[in-house]
């Protein structure tokens, strides 16, 4: 087998064989195929396709690449969750715990954020102490004992799909449905997943700009997910503007955090008890979304949720002090809020944005390996459909220096396009799939 | 600027501005750009296709990454040609001591062969002493004095092709008429072409294998010509059956000798005449294709043609005794003939078969840098549309192994389709373009 005959086959729209794909990852894993190689493919995949069961091989060929985890002595069964990511998304830090209160062991890998604000571990290092580095011998024993986890993906896992994720990067192959859709799944099997809800965002401020585009994906990492033998629900979510009100890694851990006591935005609430539904119908202990939906809300009234998050922070080391009293968590030296001039109905509220300028004010990374400052950020205070009057705040900016703020003012004020008539509000969720 | 926004243009289908060619040319060629960047994009290149502009304006960044040559203190006007690579072509050995008698100076770069037998060059050191490695100012002057130089290629001229042939010939990246157009179009203007014949073949033994695809190549490779201030004049000529009768590197320096005498097989007479024809218009010598015929059969009749190939060969510091005694060229020990069992018409003469099976005996190279046997290869004795008897020659075979003699024997048995029907003789020509 030669790894430019595969590159040919693909490139004449050929179905790849198992055997031809496990070679290709094999051998690109043990530095056998150059990245010259690798990135000629990956653009044939791309502006080629495959078929499911081509992504499915090579979800599995990647998953495969590294050590894979073995759940079954900790858990009956492994629900993991994954959100393609967008503009104020910080569900897991809300979900895991309820979840967990729940019943449901909740063991979960999480990436370093790039683009819009940090990801999962980078807001949990906001609580001083909190160990994002666990052993996978900590990770079982933890999720055995006390049924939570949420630590750093470790680089054991799906070595193959953390160096073509870096190729694709640089050689314009990021954009390719078989090629996200793999990436996913191939961390989430590593990881051990039987069960994983997957949340596809889409709209301006989501990788996926399109519903049609979203609903592909969606429908593709379904089909990964029957092919390999994984049950997998993919919830389809708006991300035209930003989820609730905090944008910056602080300030959505504190978000996340009062939503555990029940206080918060209402598209984010649904959005939690609902992610929380469909994890507790993967894990058998809810029959449909309504009884998943009643448990996850009792978790959050019996603090039962809480709690859990108590327990996590205590003991992966994090100084717990910090989820009791939020006014603790690092705070931003300048805060200044944008006003509306006009009046009428919020028509937009541009999720890209506010993402964008949130970077700016450096909560999240423009290359990987930045340093990101937990304290800064954006509390957006409109949502689409909402009245608006002359005067009204927008955005609360939370900066560290006063020309980033500046400059954040300026950009938020055209982040924000009000009309002269009613404006509907969106839908939470454009749809489900895989139920 | 940069290299993955290039990318993702070309990938998204948008057309390169001539600044984005140039930028991605240049610093590929100075090692700013890593091949995986490169092959990314040449895979996007072969998948979405380019336009006219798009393809000179990489040929002509192709061409720039290097030395240009600048002919006109040598010559009034620089015709060169070439052909695309066929089985049995040894075209240019008799064709540029016929047009350099007709008074047009011939300075010809050409490459090693890889593939079907060996190149021009490689045909060229059958006679001891041949030098094909002439230094530019050799080429030059040699040029100015002789009116003919048949040398090999520099690396200096166009090093950007060289190194994005290497890269394609390994990504699966070959078999895109923009790059094939831009290789050939580059290195004949860096090598000071002003007017240029080219030889597109097509059909089983070709690289181009539909008349379709050979005429799409032909018409770019003429509008680079056109949009870059080149004439191009593109011959399509059928290489189902080998040319002539010779494949081999001595066999085919044989042949195409006696043809500056008038001895030879028809198809590949009527082909020297043509491209010779034309290259005098294009020099403007001959005013039509009738009286560059005339032309050219004037220089085989008066010996003025085999009298410049003998000027060329004992300047170049070639034995000229290997040329005016064919027999002391090197020859194989072993010679033997396939002959036909049926009866029939010849309606078929594998030119992929003969030449594969004359590269298993040694006269071509599978990989670069291969040694070849100038010795060895096969005379074609039967041509498409020929009447067949039971016993009559259809190969000989001349082979240095008797084990490769063997299988050399069995292939070439199955190379010929004798059918009990006339069959008609492929015509000369498909067409030309760019008259």
């Amino acid at each position: 087998m030669r790894a430019v005959d595969i590159i040919i086959k693909q490139r004449d729209k050929e179905a790849l064989s198992k055997a031809e794909i496990d070679y290709l990852i094999g051998n690109y894993t043990l530095g056998n195929i150059p990245d010259y190689q690798m990135s000629a493919w990956a653009m044939a995949v791309l502006l080629n396709g495959m078929t499911d069961q081509e992504i499915t091989d090579l979800t599995l060929a990647m998953a495969h690449s590294g050590d894979m985890l073995d759940l079954s002595q900790a858990v009956k069964i492994a629900v993991d969750k994954h959100s393609t990511g967008g503009v104020g998304d910080k569900t897991t830090l809300t979900v895991a715990p309820l979840v967990a209160a729940c019943g449901l062991p909740v063991g979960k890998m999480s990436g370093r954020g790039l683009g819009f604000s940090g990801g999962t571990i980078d807001k949990l290092e906001s609580i001083p102490g909190f160990q994002v580095d666990l052993s996978t011998q900590q990770f079982i024993q933890q999720l055995k004992n006390h049924g939570i986890v949420l630590t750093g993906q470790s680089a054991d896992l799906a070595p193959a799909d953390g160096k073509l994720y870096a190729l694709r990067d640089v050689t314009g192959t990021v954009q390719s449905i078989p090629l996200i859709a793999s990436s996913v799944m191939s961390k989430k099997i590593a990881a051990g997943a039987q069960a994983i809800v997957l949340d596809v965002k889409v709209g301006q401020g989501a990788f996926m700009r399109t519903l049609e585009e979203a609903t592909q994906l969606a429908n593709v990492m379904v089909s990964i997910g029957k092919l390999s033998g994984r049950q997998v629900i993919a919830v389809l979510s708006p991300m035209d503007q930003p989820l609730g009100s905090a944008v910056g890694n602080a300030l959505e851990l504190k978000e996340a955090v009062e939503m555990l006591h029940g206080v918060g935005p209402e598209d984010y609430r649904y959005h939690c008890l609902h992610l929380s539904a469909y994890m507790l119908i993967l894990g058998k202990l809810a029959k449909d979304i309504d009884e998943g939906v009643a448990m996850a809300e009792r978790a959050i009234q019996d603090g039962s949720g809480f709690a859990k998050l108590r327990e996590l922070v205590t003991i992966q080391g994090g100084d717990v002090s910090y989820v009791d009293d939020l006014e603790k968590l690092p705070k931003a030296p300048l805060v200044e809020s944008v006003y509306a001039e006009g009046e009428g109905w919020a028509a937009m509220v541009d999720a890209k944005e506010v993402g964008e300028t949130s970077v700016t004010l450096g909560a999240g990374r423009e290359q990987k390996g930045d340093r990101i400052d937990l304290a800064v950020g954006i509390m957006v205070k409109v949502k689409v459909g909402d009245r608006v009057s002359p005067g009204q705040e927008l955005f609360e900016i939370h900066a560290n220096d006063p020309r980033k703020l500046q400059l954040a003012k300026e950009r938020l004020k055209c982040a924000v396009k009000i009309v002269n008539r009613p404006v509907e509000k969106p839908p939470y969720f454009h749809g489900v799939i895989g139920m």
